[in-house]
């Protein structure tokens, strides 16, 4: 009997074999099977919601919370919501073959970047099993082989989704085997896959920082990441203060539990007095608790002090931490010690520091006047998103088709040697 | 006293506080101080080939051969390559600050992705001092710190240049704890400098195979690498002989010990009775050792068969092997199980042909008609060259300046919120 390390060996090299095949696929063959997987999930509905119900009835048994048996659900909603998922990545430009740029040599050779796929992706989750179906689509789109490995609870869901997307694969060109679920449910399966150096190009974990924690620390791949997202507003002096109200307001409120919502605001001290009551009433108003330093204390009554631990903390909920600095450095050293890489916003009307911020904040997503929930694939126009990486190799930010291709050099020549 | 762990983290942050502000300078501060490191190279010449001394002893003192000495001296005009290599670098355009692209959204949001350093590059090479400071031009020119571990056999002279470096940028913006060479002689060095994931953001290992693989099994921060070069040239059914002939004599004799260097060649079965003769005579002619399969050996007499360890060789020297294939589907195939990675390229007449070993050959460099030795970042025109990539993450194939950094995504709002 094959023991589980070469059970995922096996796996990962049929992946990787069936990737090379997808490479080639051509954008139309790409798109009619990611058509027909759409179409196979609607019309298996029934059957996914029966595999469903298993692992409802497992964790249900090992007492999950509502919300966690609310994500684990396959409800018509969400069923429809994958199927529609894979048709706008199948309407999205084919990444593969774009020619990112060409010069001529001065021997008149022509030389120039084309996009091709990464190899296999290894995706590591916790989250809802539509998770399957989304990240199958965008790996597919980009030719890109994909082992998926989910959570322990939604074992049944992930193999019922896969074994649908296979059939929907069996009339198009695309071979099915480019697309894998662990089948395993041990959790050892994962340190197996992390050891597939020679298959794997390139795993992504998404799920909470334990999680990623375990996978960078037993990977032989590269792994694309983000810890956490501690996202600032900066409030500058002279700044539309309504403007302000408002970003500051959706960027903690409209989704609080998201990476990209705001967690620190830096107001500039000659706007504190006038803006900060305004923004703490707005916030209050929305049950948010504030914690703020000694002058922002000052400044509006009734207030949390924030501690050391607040500056920096990811609270995911609906509390903030608020800030009064000296100046633009002040504000920009703040950033540059507590913040994670993720998303900064100045709220601005001052032209020169606006292009002082831009340029001299580095994290992976940097704005002007706009709230830190743009920070997002859809949101900036690229196509669905895998994943978002803080590591400032090979992609920084949010990453979509492009962010799964990378670039070979192409040379046409004309039969130039070299001297 | 200090622990040899504590003071290469310490080193570390030193140059991460200070690739802090060699990021935000700019490019007239980057190339004024490159300017002044090459004057300075220049004038202390007299140092450098007295600190050299010490290490040119201690290396015949320890045996090394003639070609080992050679390396390691810095003569005159090794010392004028350095000086003018960082003139190069200060000549071609700053990648930092680069807009790479920018799309307005429905919402007018203005989406862009602009060029910033990736932070922290450690270098580890066994190669000649030279390289000391021509890293160093790449990574200052790209906004990045640097920390150098070349061999121990070149210690001083490694120290010599980067003391040379450091007081050419007293007058300068730049901050002299950007650049670092490891102080310690210590093997164990390395180790703790693959450690240091919060300070250093990328490893670049030079040298042999074995240098490089101790790097990848002992880094916790990702690699860029290539650990071989077997490059192929498939002669196709209808490619101008002539051509041909002149391809593989250039590729495979013009500077054997190379990694863009042939290694194997493939020949159409319409072309082999025609070209064989005449490519073997060649190369024969240059004292090149050729090792041929059955049908190769059929055409031509006086050959070495070929083994199956000589497909995949890299031989770094004038040995070359030779396959007969029946079609470019064969080709293809030999090149799919054989090739690093690295540099292919197809000979041929033929549009179709062409246009198709561009799209599926997914090696790092892949040409029409032109010799593998053009796969060099300075021969394709991207400056300097600080290292070749097979890691499909991040740089693919030569990597320089623009490989040198990473893109942040940049927002330009008018107060939007999501909705």
């Amino acid at each position: 009997m094959m023991d589980l390390a070469q059970a995922i060996k096996q796996l990962a090299r049929q992946t990787k074999a069936a990737a090379r095949v997808l490479a080639s696929a051509s954008t139309v063959e790409k798109d009619k099977a990611l058509r027909a997987m759409a179409r196979a999930l609607r019309a298996q509905k029934a059957f996914l919601q029966e595999q469903n119900q298993l692992d409802l009835e497992g964790a249900r048994a090992h007492g999950l919370s509502p919300a966690m048996l609310d994500r684990l659900t396959l409800s018509d909603p969400v069923i429809e919501g994958m199927a529609v998922g894979l048709e706008e990545v199948a309407a999205f430009p084919d990444p593969v073959g774009e020619i990112v740029r060409m010069w001529r040599r001065p021997n008149q050779l022509l030389v120039g970047k084309m996009r091709i796929p990464l190899g296999v992706v290894g995706m590591i989750y916790e989250s809802r099993p539509n998770v399957t179906a989304d990240a199958t689509g965008l790996c597919l789109k980009s030719g890109n082989g994909v082992i998926l490995r989910g959570g322990s609870e939604a074992f049944n869901s992930n193999l019922a989704v896969l074994r649908v997307l296979h059939e929907a694969l069996r009339g198009t060109a695309i071979p099915p085997e480019a697309i894998q679920v662990v089948p395993f449910v041990e959790r050892q399966a994962i340190n197996h896959l992390l050891e597939c150096e020679e298959e794997i190009d390139l795993i992504i974990p998404r799920g909470g920082e334990g999680l990623i924690r375990f996978v960078v620390e037993h990977s032989r791949i590269p792994v694309i990441k983000h810890y956490k997202g501690v996202c600032h507003i900066y409030v500058d002096a002279g700044a539309d203060l309504e403007m302000a109200r408002k970003i500051v307001v959706n960027a903690k409120v409209q989704r609080p539990g998201v990476c990209n919502a705001a967690e620190t605001i830096l107001v500039h001290k000659e706007v504190a007095a006038a803006f900060l009551p305004l923004m703490v009433a707005d916030l209050k108003a929305e049950q948010v608790e504030i914690r703020g330093c000694p002058k922002t204390l000052a400044l509006v009554s009734d207030l949390v002090p924030a501690e050391e631990a607040d500056w920096g903390a990811e609270y995911l909920a609906l509390v903030v931490a608020v800030r009064v600095v000296d100046d633009f450095e002040e504000a920009l050293a703040h950033i540059a010690v507590y913040a994670s890489d993720h998303t900064e916003t100045i709220i601005t009307s001052d032209y020169q520091r606006s292009q002082e911020f831009l340029r001299r904040v580095n994290s992976s997503v940097v704005m002007i006047n706009a709230s830190t929930r743009f920070s997002d694939g859809g949101q900036m126009g690229l196509g669905a998103e895998i994943g978002i990486s803080t590591t400032r190799l090979h992609a920084y930010g949010p990453m979509g088709l492009e962010g799964l291709t990378t670039t070979k050099y192409i040379i046409y020549g004309s039969g130039q040697i070299r001297e």
